[in-house]
């Protein structure tokens, strides 16, 4: 048996139910702007070498919680997992991103894909249970997956690009062969985080990070519709019991919002360009909200970044019998961040946030 | 005098009246995907030197017409016009895109900016009256700046950046500094089109190309504000003869639809994002609708490009008495598109758009 959680606010909060303050972590917690994580990486290797070792993906995961007050740990490792077990030939080029050595260009290419990849990545959910067992019950686990588009667009392009000329060119002339990646992708996806909650994560967040390069329609037939999917199969695959909290996060998605909140998760994830009390009217406090500060403010000042805070926290507003908010960023965390404004941040949430759910 | 239009859709259109058939024009249509502006390109020498040629400028804005269709003309300039007459020292490394000598980044830089700069930039508005000249009236020319906020991320990070976290870190820190360099180029940016106009240009584009990465509390502060001061100034320095309708895009736009429709300007344009039916909805026709097709779709087929056609114009929607659209991609084209894909499109607005104008 798991020990009880000590610290469930992030679970209380995306089940919107009453919390004292507002729980946060942060995308990316784990990386390269703590001294510690590079000197893991430094021995591990390569990037992929580090998310293949329980031992040390453990080791890194927990590192940001042994310096911040957070919420949450989130386990360490990739979205690229499955697309490299699926056996596209992952590499990543230092600086450059990732690179598939066999990318998909063709009907035959993707009928060709194995439906089942569990066995080749029993090394996440040996991570997900060692990092479970590590945390003693301190704060909840989050697994996490990239949706079936994003993992699509690495697995077509064969790498990272900005304009998806690619992938695009697939979507509006051969559709159907998209779709049926899309579909595949969707099953192991699902059956990679009924795993990932069975060997001890508590919540999950999807990953969407490409679906804001889409038009309205696509991203509706391409993206959300995959999400959905998803989110219906792992909803079917686990008991009652089982059941863990969704996050879904789309970058630059803030004007689908609404259809996000209708897919069956339990949170949106916001970016910056949204403001939190409009999108908390436009969904009707349905699902909670994640986010959203711009992670450029973490360059500046430990005041600025005080004062961003306040600012998102009064944009959510007050807490009701029906609200929720988890605070993150609006995406990940980058590089070059001193952690003593992660600090900051981490601080200015436990300070001002507790106004905003006083009962009056 | 000048000889009336002989095509005048695209400002009926712009001013909301009737019109027979969606007008359309492509963002960057004079540019590197047409062999014959590459040859005047390679005889130009660099691009600047194109820019500020006015008998060559005027070439490449007319090339696009001979091929294709089109409702309008665009000025070829830079947006970075108004920074390089400011005295930063612009350059374009090939294929690396704009680079300043002299990046601003601190309030002494700012406060040295100069507050007039037309002189240096006769060749913009020899440029417009040579073009105004030798249209004939075949077409309305339109005129362009970038918006301040766009304009102040180039003159900050001094280069082309994905993150900004240059000149977000003055936001954020520095905020006042900040707000001298937007007003500035505000009243700068308004003189340079009033100027535009009286040299021959009928319609104005403000492009706000890099509103989009602002958090929704900052694009409000430091980006909207400043194009509403820019149409004011405008607006106020015309005479009642001389108005002319504006177009303002904000790239990533999308959410701040609503605030964009009541800044004073005659239309928005919307990158793909966007379903031009709901934003209609959204503004109760209030102003124009500019776009707002995926640039990626040019890669595709004949037949995809005009099954996109279709959509977008259904997603618009039947004319009212108040509507009023302009097909346009929802970004600049790129430099690898077939010419032919672009007769694709003008023709499938051609063809298709009628029957959403028909009066019943």
């Amino acid at each position: 048996m798991s020990p009880a959680l000590e610290n469930d606010l992030l679970l209380r909060a995306l089940r919107r139910e009453p919390v004292p303050r507002t729980p946060v972590w942060i995308m990316r917690q784990a990386g390269r702007y703590l001294p510690e994580y590079r000197a893991v990486r430094e021995q591990a290797g390569d990037f992929m070498s580090l998310c293949q070792n329980p031992e040390r993906a453990c080791e890194v995961t927990l590192q940001p919680l042994a310096r911040f007050s957070l919420d949450a740990a989130i386990l360490f490792s990739d979205i690229l997992t499955i697309p490299d077990a699926m056996g596209l030939g992952l590499s990543f080029a230092e600086g450059e991103g990732p690179r598939f050595a066999r990318p998909l260009r063709d009907a035959a290419a993707i009928d060709a894909l194995p439906t089942s990849v569990l066995d080749d990545l029993a090394y996440v959910f040996d991570a997900v249970s060692l990092i479970r067992r590590e945390l003693h019950g301190r704060v909840p686990l989050i697994g996490f997956a990239g949706s079936p588009w994003t993992l699509a667009t690495y697995m077509v392009e064969g790498r990272s690009t900005r304009d998806f000329f690619v992938i695009k060119k697939m979507l509006y002339t051969q559709p159907e062969i998209l779709h049926r990646l899309l579909d595949k992708l969707s099953s192991v996806t699902a059956d990679y985080l009924v795993q990932q909650v069975r060997s001890g994560a508590q919540a999950l967040q999807v990953f969407d990070t490409w679906g804001g390069v889409l038009s309205d329609a696509a991203y509706q037939s391409f993206s959300l519709v995959y999400m959905q999917k998803l989110l219906a199969r792992l909803h079917a695959a686990l008991d009652e019991q089982e059941q863990v909290p969704v996050i879904l996060f789309t970058k630059g998605g803030g004007g689908w919002l609404e259809k996000l909140a209708e897919s069956g998760c339990s949170a949106v994830g916001c970016d910056w360009s949204v403001d939190l009390g409009s999108a908390r009217q436009r969904i009707f406090d349905s699902v909670a909200l994640q986010g959203n500060m711009d992670p450029a403010v973490l360059r500046a000042s430990p005041a600025s970044i005080e004062a961003e805070v306040q600012r998102i926290l009064a944009s959510y507003g007050k807490h009701t019998a029906r609200s929720g908010h988890v605070f993150n960023l609006g995406h990940g965390i980058t590089p070059d961040i001193d952690p003593e404004n992660v600090s900051a941040l981490v601080e200015a949430v436990h300070k001002h946030s507790p106004a905003y759910h006083a009962t009056t």
